[in-house]
């Protein structure tokens, strides 16, 4: 389920905002960095024990001034997401490009936190981030849009470290439904394609 | 594209790989922790500038010992992997529990770091457990496990916060061939389901 609402409308952002939400994305490429560099670690090393004590030294510092939220986060939600959300670190990011004919294209390498076999893309990472770029290349009206179905078919193996072009496109409209396709290509050769059908839908929070 | 190696030929671990393992579980967990707080800051702050640059003077630490690798981890790839992986920071992490009759079964809350719209888990997210757990449900022979297609339909909207049960089996064998289906599953109701077929194949890296 993913929502565009941030593409039907978007918000007038304050200087003091801009500021957090570079602060913010600050950390979070910080984080990738390091989450990145723990993959990578090839030995024991007394280190890692020490890291560990200064990522919770960091953290009770901002558990302080920090309220639990439950339902949602205050920031633009598409800063957020785990897919595109630059302050979200477990994203890689996906920086999606909007051409004038309605494609949506992202370029992006995936690195060792995203890998499922050895030296290749996890097939779940793949199916996420073509849910995430088709219901990007179908435009909402005033209500988001969720997915309802995804087939995504795997051609080829996706290996970590070569440049992934991302592509999708809108199909089909009829009424409240969308229909998108897209696909993960490597040096011209389509690894992995998906088709989506996508719903117009006001979400309730459940509680 | 999943393996499952590991299900096919558990390995002995010496006590001085545990000891590692244990400090990279602890440098992961105490990654996932700052990952959800990032999430949660709500109003802007000087120490999330000063949060960045103590995670960029770790990563400086952590950057010495460690060679860049391109294409494997030295560990056992399932602590690895991006669902169910104890030492990624991005993986949730999912725990896999297989139940004498073949089932797959894991149990988990989505945080913020998984969310799509407000107060609701991204779509992508679903998929990719989706895809782990199916690919779990097909045991192994003595070749790895890819998925070839993967179906997922979203039948309600699967909230944050709440517990979910995910379950899957494999339904069919045909050859190199298995299908499997599966269920992300709230208050006993089918949020998301998916089935899939997956095929035995040794994987050859690209470079």
């Amino acid at each position: 389920m993913t929502t565009l609402e941030h593409r039907a409308r978007p918000r007038e952002v304050s200087p003091a905002e801009q500021d957090y939400a570079a602060a913010l994305e600050r950390d979070a490429t910080a984080l990738r960095r390091i989450v990145d560099l723990i993959q990578r670690v090839d030995s024991g090393h007394p280190l890692l024990l020490e890291v560990a004590e200064g990522l919770d030294a960091l953290s009770e510092r901002l558990e302080n001034p920090v309220e639990t939220v439950t339902e949602t986060v205050s920031n633009p939600g598409w800063r957020h997401d785990p897919v595109s959300g630059v302050e979200n670190a477990i994203a890689p990011p996906l920086v999606l490009e909007f051409e004038s004919d309605g494609t949506v294209r992202a370029e992006l390498e995936f690195g060792l936190p995203y890998q499922g076999p050895n030296a290749f893309v996890h097939g779940g990472v793949s199916a996420m981030v073509l849910d995430h770029i088709l219901s990007a290349a179908v435009p909402p009206g005033d209500t988001p849009i969720v997915t309802a179905q995804l087939t995504v078919r795997y051609h080829r193996p996706l290996p970590l470290f070569v440049p992934v072009t991302m592509v999708a496109r809108e199909t089909e409209r009829d009424g409240r439904k969308r229909w998108a396709t897209g696909e993960l290509v490597i040096d011209g050769q389509v690894a992995v394609s998906a088709e989506g059908l996508f719903i117009e839908k006001q979400l309730k929070s459940a509680r």
